[in-house]
């Protein structure tokens, strides 16, 4: 392995300040994350509801870490090579909430569970039996839930009927532990109003409750119910139907979440800090514009243009360059200015490392623990 | 450094059928790859223009060789680290089709014209003053050429005295050699008719000849007319104007330059095929639809979702997922399909590897060199 430069195969070292940090950087900023982390985990404390947040998102063991240790019970992840990742790096309980079909990735993710309590969800019959029968080759148990769809249509059965075979399916074999229901509607997550949030989450629950009861009648125990995201967390936890919540952009937040309104009318943006940035510096300055060396391999545009500090406008995103208005001509050829990117999960699994500060100081180089972890 | 497990750290070897492939791999298809080089540097030859294909696109050494080897002059590329990526990989010519200030960069830019033949391009005065100062602290020699703006409205001067002026300034400069005009109008290269890309080239032409009329009335000789995209490379190449082509996309393409006209009429993914996919895997069926895999950490969705192979549609794509409008219920679980991604650049960038296969079968397994040089 050939050495890392600092300030170039790696953008930043520890008391650098943040302009001299190489850009386009991943800059995190530790009071912001330190306070979005305390809130979330008051919040489920308060409503006497688990949390665990998504790594998906952040796929960072530095952040996983901070949540554990404000009282997260594990992690939830999209995919096996990700929930690697995570037990390397010392997280011991983690929850895939995706449907693994695959062989190999059956085979890795029972082996998994010899070293970590390690959970997985199921939408089809025929899979049950896969991973039961990887789970009695590795002698491992992996802890199943059923997902059911409540209105994203997406992966998850749809009737009740559904998820009672599912659950009788899990019980029934050798090697699987019956977890629960899996329950998360991502379709309404980022609806503009909270009002909209909330009837969408209604309508969602109204497909939960039938799968509940029908469990019930039939003798199961359904030891989890798990769900909810950043737009709708507050109806999970209120509704005394999910005991888990497993939210995950509130701890970053992004320009898309940000600019729905929370409860009270207000942006999310002035409940959640945005504690995630990208970094860019300027490297063409024209009458009315200056462009930045940041584009879409250093955030993800399928949300639309980044945020832009001191209250800039971003007109133009492209593969290696943002372009920004800049009509008073504030932005010099040099300086260095913090984006909002438009969608933090895919902005995150772009990057290597991510530039932790705090108050213009860089605190760590925290490497990007799942970056690019898609198998 | 821990050992690589095929199918899991890494996507598949040689020797395995496409079907054995981890998903979600990006797949280049050999045949199609070597039939879109050789049509390219066979119309490069054919109108006398030099070939200095975007490694921006594929950010691998393995194309890049297949280039060179088939005519190409040299690579372009984005980023100091990029062509750094490239030089260690044996390639002896890159040209930073990019502004490049920052002190840091501008060393390294420096040092690496010690070991390769380096150009950068330049749209500022300060600029050339710092990149000759590091020319002279490493006794190196950049070519650099001056950027004109025809009509992107991003990087580039905008009149022929600013240009000349630059000219000059690099003539003067020790360290440096002036390398001629870059002159790439990226706003018209996706334009869906030949028609509409004729009248912008036109217009971006006429903004580029009086530039070079200054030079020439100034006695400057400009070695290098340098441009060119995969939807326009046509007109820049029968222009008599420009002296080389920059095209990237044209060795893999996309959906979104798929679905652009050609000059004949037809889409332009009957003159140039597809040798980029995005392997899938279905983890999830439901009535009328299928979901699989890869989502916008396995393909960047800023230019709409990818196309699907068998005439099928994608009707949604999420952070793992997209899902696939299936009404006769085509696939099955565990069913691979191949998926042609919105916009190849952004895409190859989120990939650790390419799957190289021929045939339906691996041939290698090439790392994507370039990954993440973002600095």
């Amino acid at each position: 392995m050939e050495q890392l430069e600092p300030g170039f195969d790696i953008p930043a070292l520890p008391g650098w300040r943040e302009d001299q940090v190489q850009t386009p950087a991943l800059v995190v900023d530790l009071d912001a994350l330190e306070a979005n982390v305390a809130r979330m985990a008051a919040a489920a404390r308060a409503a006497g509801v688990a949390l665990r947040p998504h790594g998906k998102m952040h796929k960072s063991a530095d952040v996983a870490r901070m949540q554990i240790a404000a009282g997260a019970v594990g992690l939830c992840c999209q995919k096996v090579s990700e929930a690697e990742a995570f037990v390397r790096a010392g997280v011991t309980d983690v929850l895939v909430t995706n449907q693994i079909v695959d062989p190999a990735k059956i085979d890795r993710l029972a082996r998994l569970a010899g070293v970590a309590a390690v959970g997985v969800c199921v939408d089809a019959l025929a899979n049950v039996a896969d991973l039961s029968a990887a789970c009695q080759r590795h002698n491992t148990t992996l802890r199943v839930l059923v997902e059911v769809d409540t209105g994203q249509g997406r992966c998850g059965v749809e009737t009740p009927e559904q998820a009672e075979a599912l659950a009788r399916a899990i019980l029934a074999a050798p090697g699987l532990a019956f977890g629960g229901v899996q329950a998360y509607q991502g379709a309404m997550q980022h609806l503009a109003t909270h009002a909209e949030r909330r009837a969408a989450f209604e309508a969602s629950q109204a497909r939960l409750v039938p799968v509940l009861a029908a469990l019930r009648a039939a003798g199961i125990d359904c030891p989890t119910v798990t769900g909810g995201g950043t737009g709708s967390w507050q109806f999970e936890a209120a509704s005394g139907i999910w005991t888990e919540l497993q939210c995950g952009s509130y701890a970053f937040m992004d320009a898309d979440y940000g600019c729905i309104a929370g409860a009270t009318g207000q942006r999310l943006d002035s409940e959640w800090q945005n504690a995630l940035f990208v970094l860019a510096q300027v490297i063409s300055v024209a009458a009315g514009r200056a462009v930045v060396d940041a584009g879409l391999k250093a955030m993800s545009g399928e949300s639309g243009v980044p945020l832009v500090a001191g209250g800039l406008v971003c007109t133009g995103l492209s593969d290696e360059h943002a372009t920004i208005a800049d009509t008073d001509g504030r932005l010099r050829l040099g300086d260095r200015i913090r984006l909002v990117p438009g969608h933090c999960d895919p902005t995150v699994n772009l990057h290597d490392w991510m530039v932790a500060t705090r108050g213009g100081v860089v605190q760590a180089l925290w490497p990007v623990t799942a970056r690019g972890k898609v198998f």
